[in-house]
């Protein structure tokens, strides 16, 4: 089947879009339901729907939904939830195909918010409409632009990584995620309540979809058929690096998710800890694994070898790096006589070794630039996979000018790059963090904030490549 | 014994140091060893020594040691490893008290360095002389202003806790420690080699100085009487929390610190592992955690109870938060029923969970002032011990000035710390992240980058309290 076959293509390239509850206040979040679609030249057509304006950021405003003329695909509402189900009727007589319901206040708050959702949920099946949510605020999709959000979206980078979100919680990380994280993004969607589509389908429709190679799954819960949730995962992950981060995983956890989104988690951790394992899906215990991992799995293809080099501005950050390593299944690389040979040539004269080399102690014996050196000579060792590198701010023993400096880096990793090298990079100083990270990911190269999660990540990218190499 | 009559102090507290290797040159390393002595107000006599300069930064600069005719209570040397021997005769002719021999090139770099690092040991021991080192920075006091570091030290913000690394790996961080992270130090000292003073001396010198209250260790191997060093450790724990770092701890980390400080690691880390725990110390895994905790526990007294309230932007994110508290032994607060009824009263209409609590979505209900309502009202209620609270920038959904109402949330939390409570906050998005740490640290409420880094931190505070408790 191909994707703009599948029923769920409907919410991510829309030929039209009724927004309802669209707002002319720019202070509140619903301003940017439509604000966001036209700064972003989404160009598809936008209606925005709400009885008390005329017109909205230059478009003629719609009273109701059926009030348009013109074919609905898909409407966004973003209305109190006790005025969603007059809303959804409006969307049954109009005949659109896909709604998605952003407002809480349905299944996840007892009694009366479940007697609104399955009110609701009657209207969508009788009518044969799709369904995202309620309390879902998406989709996304990069390739045309289209995006349902509350707040300022900057940019939408195009990329491969496709999300899916149990909840809004990436929302206050939208801009962070595509600006500061640098992940180029293909879709992404947040289930909300899942009262209709669920993970089962958003899993599908990513999985088949050509735009999107690398998949990132944040959920609470299993709403729909499990079996055919892991059999979906298990054909995928082969192809396609599924990482997923399933919270609720203990008591606690359980019960405040069944007061989020509603949702029921009746079977134990340990069971979906041996079914995601067994599907091939790359597990992670929170938001940093998750976003670390997202980052290396965009950024840079599986890798099958696990020689890593590390260098380090002191020899006790190098233990410690190498700690980390063995802990995530990468060993250290026993560099080739030519390397040795540079390194030593640029270490003080009692000899370092060469890995983990001690770019600190190497700097104060040399006038030359000891990381472009470092990474041009192990580029070309034949004995090395990957790379893990410490660079710091401007305080540090480097007195050149370091902006000039990390620019001239980048240049080289990314060198290193194309010889098939997977080099990360992890910056110490807060400071200099955000501006040395736009500098060297505008290169593609990831960088982290410590060495434990540089190396984690390059562990996951090897761990995951080795299993796919051990199915062929 | 009294801390000033241990034989460590005049490491610490020397009234003179001869600083041998001294340079003008604002671009080495060595020029940073007077500079920030006379920069940072250090109240003792400084004699540079270096034979090709008659002054240096406006002092006196003796050819050598012997030179200086006023008595000298330490000599820092920042020489290369074959001229120090010759050095250190002249320290011994001169009757310095201590030395800290700064360079590599010893025992840790094979037969040569050993031959070297062995004379000078006999030097030393011959003459009574005590050494840190070699391949040292340090030592830094902030009572006095008293450092030995590379790199410019912006300042030194007095406090109760004091570091002892194993090696220099804290050198480049610095800065990020006194400034960015807001640690306010007592003592640091680095310990090489271990050549002479080890990590027993360091311990034992710190668990009796009175302005030390937290003691922080980052070790890769125990040089000295390890029956001793366990003994102190225990003895200390109960009094003075000690978080220890312990690296080498596998196969290869071990391997690697062997080259570096020419450390044998003759124990697997299941002997460390659990000789650490039956001491109370507080181990941990990395870089990050080490950090994170030396935070908490330089911020906030350790705390008995256990019963944590979440504050988040969404509800995704408070499940997950959840899940943390859990595996951290934080146990969700129930909040009174005072508390409860203020909280609905700035919940949507439907009702949300107290705990964890979700912001995001009572700000999009709520004109007034969410998060400083949330903390007043949980400040002086008898079921809360601790809060953890997610603020993020300015793009989020929180459309009013955010510095205004950081500064005015800051206060809220300092208010709630005086009445008991612990609060750690996360902050989302790096690009804010400097800016608003620097706010909140400011009013003395310790920042982290995400909610597992911050329930972790707190977790521990309290798993110290109630061990502290359980002995009582």
């Amino acid at each position: 089947m191909s994707v703009d076959k599948h029923f769920m293509d409907v919410f991510f390239n829309p030929d039209s879009v009724a927004v309802v509850g669209a707002s002319r206040n720019r202070g509140t979040a619903n301003y940017w339901l439509v604000a966001n679609l036209l700064n972003l030249k989404y160009p598809g057509k936008v209606y925005p729907v709400n009885p008390n304006a005329d017109e909205i950021l230059g478009l003629k405003c719609y009273p109701s939904v059926r009030d348009i003329a013109e074919k609905v695909d898909l409407a966004a509402i973003s209305v109190p939830a006790n005025a969603t189900p007059a809303v959804v009727r409006d969307c049954v007589a109009k005949g659109v195909k896909g709604a998605v319901i952003i407002a809480g206040g349905f299944s996840e708050t007892g009694a009366n918010g479940r007697g609104l959702q399955d009110e609701v949920k009657k209207l969508i099946k009788d009518a044969g409409i799709r369904c995202i949510g309620p309390n879902s605020l998406s989709p996304v999709n990069s390739a045309n632009n289209f995006i349902i959000g509350f707040g300022q979206a900057e940019k939408l980078p195009r990329g491969r990584l496709s999300f899916i979100f149990q909840s809004g919680l990436y929302q206050p990380r939208l801009n962070y995620l595509l600006n500061e994280l640098h992940i180029n993004l293909s879709k992404l969607i947040d289930l909300g309540n899942k009262m209709d589509v669920n993970e089962v389908d958003a899993l599908e429709y990513l999985s088949q979809d050509d735009s999107t190679g690398v998949i990132c799954m944040h959920l609470e819960s299993i709403a729909g058929d499990g079996r055919r949730f892991f059999k979906i995962l298990k054909e995928i992950t082969p192809k396609k690096p599924v990482i997923i981060l399933k919270s609720g995983r203990t008591p606690a956890g359980a019960k405040a998710a069944s007061s989020h989104t509603g949702a029921m988690i009746k079977s134990s951790d340990t069971v979906f800890e041996t079914a995601f394992r067994q599907a091939g899906a790359l597990r992670v215990q929170g938001l940093d694994e998750f976003f670390d991992l997202a980052k290396i799995f965009e950024y840079y293809p599986p890798m099958t070898g696990n020689r890593i080099a590390i260098a380090t501005f002191s020899g006790g950050e190098g233990v410690i790096t190498t700690d980390f390593c063995y802990l995530n299944g990468l060993q250290l690389a026993q560099p080739s006589e030519a390397s040795v040979k540079v390194l030593r040539s640029i270490s003080p004269p009692w000899g370092i070794p060469p890995n983990p080399f001690d770019t600190g102690v190497a700097n104060q014996f040399n006038t030359t630039d000891v990381i472009s050196t470092y990474v041009d000579t192990l580029a070309d060792d034949p004995n090395v996979d990957c790379m893990a590198i410490q660079v710091s701010g401007p305080q540090t023993l480097v007195t050149v000018d370091s902006t000039d400096r990390l620019t001239k880096w980048a240049e080289r990793y990314k060198a290193a790059v194309k010889k098939g090298k997977r080099v990360v990079v992890w910056v110490i100083d807060p400071r200099y963090t955000v501006d040395m990270t736009a500098t060297l990911e505008a290169a593609r190269i990831p960088v982290y904030p410590s060495a434990e999660r540089a190396v984690r990540a390059l562990g996951a990218l090897y761990r995951y490549g080795a299993e796919r190499e051990g199915e062929r």
